[in-house]
């Protein structure tokens, strides 16, 4: 067993899948530029440190120079202008996400074999499509749809009338209560709930009473939801996740919140009822926000923050509660001057002969 | 595929099973009076923006009017002496109860049919009640019992010994771990694990030794626990969910805790080992309370709150750590002029020559 | 059905297994020395309080004297010089480390028998030693592999080539996704994710493309992660948790930390990318670390804490954002005599006729 935290370059460092590739044929993919040989075989990718001779890795900026020389990578990918030495060099604008395309090509994700595990329950009355993928385990309810190319991992329960769409990716132990909708290439990592019942009750003379909870939750194409993340059906209405929205692990939207297209949630962060968060906005580690409020498009809501008033688009807030995000910062800078600041104002009142203004008393 | 935030009215705003009933058979099975002609077919209910003519709406006040008026409703639940227009109205003294009680009416959950899933395993020292419904992929341990009409959707784990009440729903991915019991009416949402191992280790001089967990949990009648939410057994004696409560989604309830009947536990708040809530106590969203104290019978612990000494009964604290709410209020209030107090003092101190007061330099 | 919060001693304070066993064995295989008679028999253990006449109880200091002398307990642990009545007592020097010896001793866990359930998928590609326990709905992928007598329970998913080292116990519903590692005598409660793809995603003309994530988990021995935690995969390299490291339930611990050995972190807290935690560091509950940082060997974050920049080994740091813990504690003492504070001020200033200065009104 290695130690945690022992570099473990030979097997970790770098990840191949054993079909190589001319790096030439790679630029050509990627629209780039290569200087150098075009013949060099690759078939993996790593970080500098890490990467071996048959390895692709890249730089951002001239700032990695020391790395670079020292680093046994087999081809880079940099922007122009900088040094790789002898090696191939793809020279791109965006290093970073050429080098994330790459990395796709290399070592595509592993994809299941079309079609129904002998071990997996699927209703008669559900819909698959030839070409996707229903794994062991896995119970498809009455109703249920799953459309081309749609994976879904072992042990993943879809409730009756969930509908899937095309290219989704939904991980082991997900589960998805009835009426689900997902749009195309959505992906959800293990264990996401979708559709659990939002939180309602009412006090009666028969004591507290469930409210129904009678919507759905909605997920638009390509949006991504990371583990172990809930997101309650909607009382009334829906629940709405948009377009290529992003949300991490571990988060929380209750019921009828409206996420837009393209929000950023971050790990553990939760939204109460009816939270409207707008295109763009990004909502920061373990914030939280209160319920039937808007987050305005592109606001940044930074970690921690508890959010109980709209936030204005394009403005940043951050504290719990939120307040502006300079005026946070001079507050926090402030703080430490507190403890002394009461002493020097005693100081002043005493000086003066305030004495009976005295009222540091314990209180 | 729907955009996100699009009204869908057509679709997810009106909710109909397909079972048409009478709106005068409705308000009779309330108990409340029915205004209007008791004919009128009813088969959905919807916000009264959403509603179409066969959908039940409803308002809880006057502040309603200008909706009700355009609404397209069917049919609304109103307290006496709003006027609803032509349709018929049935007059509630608790509009939004009754409302909830027509909805579980009108749109009844799916249930799985009685029997056990030929794709469950369910030991044969285990005990399933006839009118029970086990669902695939289940696992139910030897020594486990079912009670009557319960029902365990899909891939739900049962450990040896686990007892489950009457009319108990039990929805997918849910583990309970060994000698787990359930009283009657306990809703379990998606992903719910009962019993996971208390965080308890000792250090010896052979390392860390983990502490044996070998108390149980014990969740009472007509409590509900959200999706994803974790409560750990006992180290040595139980932890106990009361009657009545109700805990949302990411919840974490450490081991040894007594939450008493009808307590209300916000998403994503953690309740440290040992930790006592009183009946009827409210815990906000992501707050959290350090061990082995007591928080009394009808406090409210705001979100975010950091509980660090017991909260006495019927008293409100804010803030981390917990302050009473009003203090807390009032620092919150105080704050952003805490920067230009620094300034302030420090002017006083100058025009008074106390130059030599000054710390305001880098501390 | 029991009350929540009822003392159910009869049932629950005690614990047995129905295998008696002689405290003078019970004795002689802590080690420990034994005052009284030796054939007494013991099957179950419980505090003092509940215990009964076939029970072992403990204390740890004559403070439990009162308690001691009215408990029906059959033996007990104690340190030397507490006075423990008629009954046996085991002496020892670490009374809580050797009854949770005893205990384990005395209900052992349940463990399931060795095999592949009939219920379980296994890959033919995949090896699971003879020894191995898979239970019913557990899928193992083509290329895992499972060491000696370790055990999954129901409904367990392991994508491909998972590696389980020997005497590991995965509970119920866990996903360790592709490629995960884990040591010997690891264990993971209920709900656990492994392996979950990284948050990162980067704009480009086509609009928001995810950057794939190829590293792995890694979690050394003797580690323990609690239910429903998440340990996402490394985006490059590897996402590492060192030697007895233990995780608590909830917790999130995003792509390419590296958690040292002996590391503790309670739960619902969250690290960003590329923390590092260092040997027998402690993170309390609902803390969370912004990304690329390092907690020092032995530092302590407390609870809540909002972690922006380096924590130096055996520190300790208070509040969010952190503070050192003494500052943080003397700030937190001051702030409840601020909003007076804002009122001396003022009038210091208008008795010096510094009206002028006045900068109180709304801003």
């Amino acid at each position: 067993m290695p130690e945690a935290g022992e570099p473990m370059a030979s097997e970790a460092g770098s990840l191949r899948n054993g079909r190589a590739m001319r790096v030439g044929d790679l630029a050509r993919e990627l629209g780039c530029e290569l200087e150098g040989d075009a013949d060099v075989p690759i078939d993996g990718v790593a970080s500098l440190e890490d990467a071996g001779r048959r390895d692709l890795s890249f730089v951002r900026s001239p700032g990695f120079a020391a790395p670079l020389r020292t680093s046994r990578a087999g081809a880079i990918i940099a922007p122009h202008g900088i040094d790789a030495g002898e090696r191939p060099v793809i020279r791109s604008l965006h290093p970073g996400l050429d080098f994330a395309r790459a990395t796709r090509r290399l070592i595509p994700e592993s994809v299941p074999p079309p079609g129904l595990s002998e071990r997996a329950w699927v209703s008669k009355q559900a819909s698959v499509d030839a070409t996707a993928s229903v794994g062991p385990g896995c119970a498809v309810g009455a109703g249920a749809s799953i459309g081309p190319r749609s994976v879904l991992h072992a042990n993943v329960s879809l409730y009756e009338d969930v509908k899937v769409g095309a290219d989704c990716v939904i991980h082991a132990g997900c589960v998805l209560r009835e009426q689900t909708l997902l749009g195309d290439r959505v992906i959800l990592q293990p264990g996401v709930v979708l559709g659990g019942d939002g939180f309602a009750y009412l006090s009666s003379e028969e004591g507290i009473e469930k409210v129904p909870q009678v919507g759905r939750v909605i997920v638009a194409d390509d949006a991504e939801i990371g583990a172990n993340a809930t997101v309650d059906r909607g009382a009334l209405g829906d629940t709405c996740i948009g377009r290529a929205a992003k949300i991490d692990n571990l988060v929380q939207i209750a019921h009828n919140c409206v996420i837009g297209d393209e929000v950023i949630i971050i790990a553990q962060a939760g939204l109460s009822g009816s939270t409207r968060v707008e295109r763009g906005a990004v909502v920061m580690a373990q914030a939280g926000a209160v319920g039937h409020l808007t987050i305005g498009a592109g606001a940044v809501v930074g970690p921690k923050a508890g959010v109980h008033k709209d936030v204005a688009s394009g403005t940043r807030v951050l504290g719990s509660p939120q307040r502006d995000a300079s005026l946070q910062r001079r507050i926090v800078a402030a703080l430490p001057r507190l403890p002394d600041l009461l002493r020097r104002v005693r100081r002043l009142e005493k000086r003066r002969g305030d004495g009976e203004d005295e009222v540091d008393g314990p209180r």
